[in-house]
């Protein structure tokens, strides 16, 4: 796995139980996955040279982020390594306006978009769709960077200032944020998890409800058809979270991540697959494990460093007010806004599960008590 | 944790989620937990010196088997680690006599027993008690070593000619075996897990059925009551397993173990707190986590490997045919009898759960398709 942070350090998990040895590619030897993961080579992701010398002995490659480049995903491949998810499916995940290009292409729901270079794109885009309009770096954001959302033509012109590829989205009046995780093997095996609902904070995801509470079964098949289907096309091996707007008029296609993603970490306590595991058997062409819930309702609540770097003394309070709370750290040094962990709680009532893994959240990282 | 075993290996999945940085003592590199451990020391758990280097700059010490040496122990308390179990109560463990000795004093029930010297000691046991009788080694004996079921002084002679210190037990025609696994904490905590059937072939555990079947809640309860009354007698520190024979005259203790232990193995999948977690938090004098079942039934079935050292092509076969099935493998090279893995099955049917497990196990140590 290329890549070091807390979804290679999750995978460590599942291949443990599996008996995969799992090796990660990691920048230093203190990121979240190298302190549990013995087979820790070193080097950049960005280099042809490191991948190649970290590939050599494995049976297949697969990534922890986005952000290897595309073209050394291919040398990898044309040089025999089985790269999971391959160039091809994975630049989707890479290029949001190669994903809009390839997804409208087959029908998939996408909110209306445009590849824009001035303002006057961007204008002439408002004017058939109205403003406010969104616009977006092509590649490279993540947790609500990269993103604008634009009233005027001057906040136009301010994102398009910093000179990175944007384009240009309509702003979508969602009900709410879904996300549907799918996974694919490269015989064809394809998979849902069920549809749940992620609530955002400033663009990062705080909150997973697992399944989206009060979605009609209709809509949810859609939604698992249209993530199968948009794996199916793309041809994904592994993993593809495919984030999703409800709308009034149904739904539509927000990102796309073809890894482990935050809006799974449920599945570890609440699946009878995890996620990670998942991934695991997906890249390895393992028949693929079953996605059942083993609760009725799943609430996951990331855990956002807050000032105090010192969780520990709130960590005995979190586990004697609930024995049933399931707490996962990533190992990372606590930074205020940093993902450095996240809770789980598990039942039968969404208000109490939801109510249990937010005070979980909230206290640890803050000390207050709600 | 003192050696690196599977029970080790395990421990680190634990470890992992609960941010605990685990390092194990190992005798070698390629041990089943020093797979997966980047802090794998190596050493010889016999050696105080060795002991006592590894033990510096740990929190609290615990143990994956019990062979570390009492008086080893009882030096690193002296020193000031925090070590748990500690030898006081560790050593119930290791030593059948002082544990029978123990629990007759506070009036937990056991089999009839004696220690013996000679052919003659034993002869006189079995004339009060009846023959056959069972000879155990005081020390060191599991999975069935060390035991033996003698019917006549001949069977007596012959296993004193071993020349290790033996203890003498009435045989008992127990219905079947119970195991009670209990956790506590330094600060006096207890939780218990329900009572689960083992299911022995030739003395080595083969199965578990969590809960045990068509048990009386009230025996359930006694047997619990005993469980949690010989961890507090004991001041037994982490998880303290308890085998029982169940008879027609009630409950019997059979044997204790202070460490995860294969009849708890079950709780990875099938219960919100996995035993490996519930052994961090009670030797990190951590509150200890719900034991609720998150199944009506769960059983697991060990992988006892056959004479195929590939178990990969079965592998497949196991995954596909029942995607709900959880594998657990140690990383241990396959060798005949030895204790490679396990499968867990969790549902609502006990007949079907368990044809679940035995299939997996089966199949994959033999390749015969049950």
């Amino acid at each position: 796995m290329v890549g070091a942070g807390q979804l290679a350090r999750m995978t460590q998990q599942s291949a443990i139980a599996l008996g995969v040895e799992l090796r990660v590619l990691a920048n230093t030897s203190d990121e979240s996955a190298a302190r549990v993961i013995v087979d820790t080579r070193l080097g950049d992701y960005r280099e042809l040279g490191d991948l190649r010398e970290f590939a050599t002995g494995c049976d297949a490659i697969t990534f922890d982020h986005e952000h290897v480049p595309t073209e050394h995903i291919r040398a990898l491949a044309a040089e025999g390594y089985a790269v999971r998810p391959g160039a091809d499916a994975l630049v989707h995940a890479q290029d949001k306006a190669v994903m809009r290009e390839r997804l409208t292409s087959f029908g998939a729901p996408c909110p209306a978009w445009a590849r824009v270079s001035g303002v006057e794109d961007v204008s002439a885009f408002a004017a058939e769709h109205g403003w406010p309009v969104v616009l977006k770096a092509i590649r490279g954001g993540y947790d609500g960077r990269g993103v604008w959302v634009c009233r005027t033509p001057a906040d136009v012109a301010e994102a398009l200032s910093g000179g990175v590829p944007l384009m240009v989205e309509a702003f979508v009046p969602f009900e709410r944020e879904l996300a549907v995780l799918v996974a694919r093997s490269p015989h064809g095996q394809g998979v849902s998890y069920p549809v749940v609902e992620t609530v955002q904070q400033d663009g990062i995801c705080v909150e997973v409800l697992a399944p989206a509470p009060g979605l009609d079964p209709e809509e949810a098949a859609e939604a698992q058809r249209i993530a199968l289907q948009i794996a199916h096309e793309l041809g994904v091996t592994g993993l593809l979270a495919v984030e999703m707007f409800q709308t009034a008029d149904g739904l539509l296609v927000n990102e796309l991540a073809m890894r482990p993603h935050n809006s799974g970490h449920w599945t570890i306590d609440g699946s009878r697959t995890s996620q990670f595991e998942q991934h695991l058997r997906a890249v390895l062409d393992l028949p693929l494990g079953s996605p059942s819930m083993s609760a009725p309702v799943v609430v996951m609540a990331n855990l956002l460093g807050g000032d105090d770097p010192d969780l520990f003394k709130r960590y005995e309070h979190v586990m004697a007010h609930d024995p049933g709370i399931k707490l996962h750290f990533y190992g990372k040094e606590v930074r205020p806004g940093r993902k450095i962990g996240h809770v789980t709680a598990v039942g039968d009532d969404l208000e109490k599960v939801r109510a249990r893994a937010r005070h979980a959240a909230v206290y640890l990282t803050t000390g207050e008590y709600t």
